[in-house]
């Protein structure tokens, strides 16, 4: 199997760009971030070092199928049609539809955010949240995709998470983003390990300097952790502690939800 | 700006494939569907007409980005990945966020499943659904694509469309579901224009032989119409004239948070 190649390089093309028409086409598609959720061609063109020409020929063939669309202005965002077949995808659209009512009463309940996430490589992945529009930034979206060292989420993904990919997560450096971030990697160690000895995690203004937040664990069918679920609050008299059993009690619900398959109660949705 | 070509294209290759790679990877992209949600290689070569080698180059470079998964049976899913890129996409994700507590809220007052869709080209699209795990099938899913003949749904959406769309709809031919599906196009003229006149439509079984719908407007900042929503039940004590009221309320409160750009009350999420 050789590499697919275009003939139609360009000879003063960077030779660092991907000769694969494939790659360059996922090139441009993983230029559309939070935010940049709408780039002119030539916005295009600076981000992914594509000569013009280049990228306009491909963004013409993704727009045509509807991977893309194109607003009154001349800027791309990302279409219909593409969110229709990832919307396939199959853990998060399980997750969300099986988590979806039971975050919206512990929502309701508490009053806190609450967020759903599961890990991919390295980073924690936001599948689902509800929260006051009133809640101060920066609030995770939905698709984003965040470091696991910083936040009580991310520190039950990390404690579970396989061996390899903790040690990996651990042997690089940490980014701070309030003074209370853990930056070391014995201080990142040792809070993941009490989180698999008490079962949840609390971080107080470690992401910002207003949350604390609360995370425990979400089990699958095999028994292994698929993701982790939190509160977040800002009003310093609500004990994180106190929150423990509420979340982990919702946690249990959706693990339950998901180890049948999701096939329970009145929830929304359905495959 | 001529066609991006492949070097390898082989020859034995049925012509009426498309030259370009980004096309075939959209190609491939694109057979992924709603009951093809796992597909092996020879699969996807098969429901595209692509030579083994040809997908196996595409598939190849797919899984390596991330927009293709493969499970332990090496069959391929939509990866996390393109979820991620494709949750950008403007209009589903702002109006499920804003919709979805709203959507949550008619459930249970009322019991019945409760849907959203918009209009794409000629077809309606699910952005979101909250229904009771009970209810019989069909259902519809999240980013699955429908007739707008045949639903309460789709003559809302049919009904606010622009002329030339409902003008193309209306000329091409209507697929029966159930006896009562509308097939003639008189029939689905005069019922999308007393939906006009009314503000409402309601479709008794004509999707299936057990539903009842009855669907509304969603209006978006402009004043158009931007997306429908409706309830379906099986009771058949349900009087569906009943509900109009209800789902108008729920559509008017949706349609004033599209209309000050999602910024009220206590909604799930933000952007």
């Amino acid at each position: 199997m050789g590499e697919v190649t275009d003939d139609r390089i360009d000879a003063e093309e960077p030779a660092d760009l991907p000769r694969s028409m494939v790659d360059r086409t996922l090139l441009i598609l993983g230029t559309f971030q939070n935010k940049q959720r709408r780039q002119t061609l030539s916005e295009i063109s600076r981000a992914t070092g594509l000569p013009i020409a280049t990228s306009y020929r491909i963004v013409q063939r993704l727009a045509e199928w509807g991977a893309l669309e194109k607003d009154a202005n001349g800027r791309y965002y990302i279409g219909l049609r593409l969110w229709e077949v990832a919307a396939l995808a199959p853990q998060p659209s399980q997750l969300q539809r099986v988590a979806r009512s039971y975050m919206q009463d512990l929502f309701e309940a508490t009053g806190h955010a609450v967020h759903l996430a599961i890990r991919d490589g390295l980073d924690l992945v936001s599948v689902e949240r509800f929260h006051a529009g009133r809640r101060p930034a920066p609030r995770p979206i939905v698709g984003g995709r965040y470091p696991m060292h910083a936040s009580a989420i991310g520190h039950v993904l990390l404690a579970y998470a396989p061996y390899k990919v903790r040690e990996e997560v651990l042997s690089q450096p940490f980014e701070r983003f309030t003074s209370r971030t853990l930056t070391r990697r014995a201080d990142v160690e040792s809070v993941i390990e009490r989180v698999r000895h008490v079962g949840y995690a609390i971080c107080d203004r470690h992401v910002d300097e207003l949350h604390c937040s609360v995370a425990v664990p979400v089990y699958g069918q095999s028994g292994a952790v698929i993701a982790a679920l939190s509160v977040a609050f800002t009003d310093r008299e609500v004990n994180p502690l106190a929150q423990v059993d509420l979340v982990m009690v919702t946690a249990r619900r959706i693990s339950l939800l998901m180890k049948s398959g999701g096939k329970m109660r009145g929830v929304p949705g359905a495959l």
